[in-house]
């Protein structure tokens, strides 16, 4: 059991965050986030798969490897860095020694994100130079800020933060997230960074930051690129005090279950913000013989072009459901598919049924909408999410300058 | 050696085709098409690989299956025939043994194809009730008809037809594809049927059609969904004369070219009929250790989302292309990539180089635009094809009703 508090990434205890404007990025918009963990937390991390990752994502996943604790995070918005060659490389180094150096910390014990243009360097005079800004409002009460210093062309700022009922001492959770484009399963453009003030060891809090990665932030997507600066990373820092939690105890149930709620909250803030997304689209499969075969075909079905504009065109087109479950490379008996729009059936036995087109037509202007699939007897259960595929997407992706 | 010729379907000897009005689509525009073999011809095909099959993939695949000869191709516009169980199964058989009838050949020498709205069952009547009238305008010269008899979004017909060079007799290679929305790997929504004159066994013609299918038809992509109607059939009946074309005559390495050839301009053709669609992409890949590995780089550049928006936008992205091409898949060293537009160098060695980004922007109103990617040394080489993403694809796919 938990409720929903304020305070976002700064809502668990001894934690810290801010941020300035740095002059990154053209807009003058804030574009240099830190946040800080006031004692050493572990830490894990979920990166890009793509060949061409950014110098900072092949920095973390390094850094992460060697199991050291970690004490900031620094996130730069307005250029990836990725394509950026040794300079790139060195400028995530000088980055963290800068860092380190300014908070009294190891540099081994400061990870780097950035977000933005590929190819670009960053302005690094004009980072370091924002180093003592944004060391001064880099506060207990900073969560909100600094949410608001890592997006993009992302139209809100997405946070999140749980508190355990019924554990003693409490447990919290806190988060932000960044998405809108080139967002896909397998971490899109994505930014999410978790932070916990349970007392956790490493193995436990990785395995239980793979599992809600793997429900929540790989099952959403907006275009279908993955990006080269993905990432997610968690922080757990033990400030809430009391024994470590072993992963027999009830409470690491109850942490895992609130790690999968707040990813799958900012996961579907990021869904519903996607570049020109008039509604969120979250689709439930059921019946595969695995979980993940029902990921599969959630995402498949969540991602399909044709399925997008129909939700964005108000059309309640179960064939296009249909074609796009088919196509997932989830072998299934057509002749047991199910589709349901919400409260709506559309589909039983792989035939069409008559349906209230006015009714299932209003209902697409719900938000978010729910389709609803069922391939089969299996135990199999998955959801994913996008959002409808606009004019604005085009336009945002015509338009936006490398 | 080959020269392009009029004709499409009927240019090679002995077929007929033609196409009618029966009312099977709302617009009134010809819907109902055949091509028939004056004699039997060896068939081979390349189908979809979703799922959910219309009832007339299930069909033909069964009837290649049996090695039988071929007479006839029917294809209905207006309904896809797929997700309608037992009575669009019984469809097909009625379909195929009332054209056999009108005919006077075997149920089993008739391929029947629909492309259209899925979940709709045809209208038999009309479709039965056109068959006399098809029949009469079904001539040698109706290649150009039928080619407009196949198409539903599609805003022109397309053909191809060569004729060998040097060869005695010559042969000749024709045929008529119809793709638009739903263009992916893998025999998306298109319909592709080619008619040849050569005297070749079955083993010898399905191997060339397959390896002409590889390097076109599963090469191109609108928007990455894969249809339930995907398919390519191939007929070969020999009336051009001559002994039987063994695997290691000369004759069979034109006539595989010849094939790829005609299978790749209307490919290309499909591709650049994209919905919505304002100039085709040519996607050249190579440098990797395998051809294979060097098409998926290239579909998957083709098929960004991101990619096609720059292009719409005539926006120089070498970033989208370098990160589309790093999520493929396939590894290569990032410092190796190699990236031009056209005639202009965007990327060596991993690294922007700087460029007239006006230059840049006057070579994206070219069409087609020829993206090339080079990522390492291997012999490796593929090709892929794509079309900008514009409004007008949103337009088109918000307002097509099921």
């Amino acid at each position: 059991m938990w409720r929903e508090i304020p305070g976002g990434v700064t809502a668990p205890q001894g934690y810290r965050a801010g941020a300035v404007r740095a002059g990154l990025k053209p807009s003058g918009a804030l574009d240099l986030t830190l946040i800080y963990s006031e004692t050493p937390a572990v830490a894990a991390g979920a990166f890009t798969t793509s060949q061409m990752r950014a110098a900072c994502v092949t920095y973390c996943q390094e850094q992460l490897r060697t199991g050291q604790p970690v004490r900031a995070i620094v996130c730069n918005a307005g250029q990836a860095n990725a394509a950026t060659g040794p300079q790139g490389w060195q400028d995530v180094c000088t980055t963290a020694a800068a860092f380190a150096e300014a908070l009294g910390i190891a540099a081994n014990q400061v990870l780097v994100a950035s977000t933005g243009v590929i190819g670009c360097l960053i302005p690094m005079d004009k980072l370091l130079g924002a180093i003592p800004a944004l060391l001064a409002v880099t506060t207990r009460e900073g969560g909100d800020l600094a949410a608001q210093g890592i997006l993009t062309t992302d139209l809100v700022p997405k946070t999140i933060a749980l508190e355990s009922i019924g554990l003693d001492p409490p447990l919290r959770v806190g988060g932000m997230a960044k998405g809108s484009g080139m967002i896909h399963p397998h971490m899109a453009t994505l930014l999410a960074f978790i932070t916990c003030d349970a007392p956790v060891a490493a193995p436990l809090w990785r395995r239980l930051v793979q599992e809600a990665v793997a429900v929540s932030f790989n099952q959403i997507t907006v275009d279908g690129d993955t990006s080269t600066n993905d990432m997610c990373l968690a922080l757990a820092n033990g400030a809430a005090g009391g024994p470590p939690i072993q992963p027999e105890d009830p409470a690491a149930a109850t942490l895992g279950a609130m790690l999968k709620e707040a990813c799958i909250q900012l996961a579907k803030k990021v869904a519903r913000d996607g570049e020109g997304a008039t509604c969120l689209i979250e689709v439930r499969v059921r019946g595969t013989e695995t979980d993940a075969a029902a990921r599969t075909i959630a995402r498949t079905v969540s991602g399909s072009l044709l399925v997008k504009s129909a939700v964005f065109g108000r059309d309640p087109n179960w064939g296009r459901i249909a074609a796009a479950a088919g196509r997932a490379g989830v072998p299934f008996n057509p002749e047991e598919l199910a589709i349901d729009l919400g409260p709506i059936p559309l589909m039983r036995g792989g035939q069409p049924l008559p349906f209230d087109r006015e009714a299932a037509k209003a209902y697409l202007h719900s938000d978010p909408v729910v389709i609803h699939i069922q391939v089969g007897p299996g135990p199999g259960v998955g959801c994913a999410w996008g959002c409808d595929l606009s004019y604005d997407y085009v336009r945002i992706n015509a338009e936006y300058t490398t």
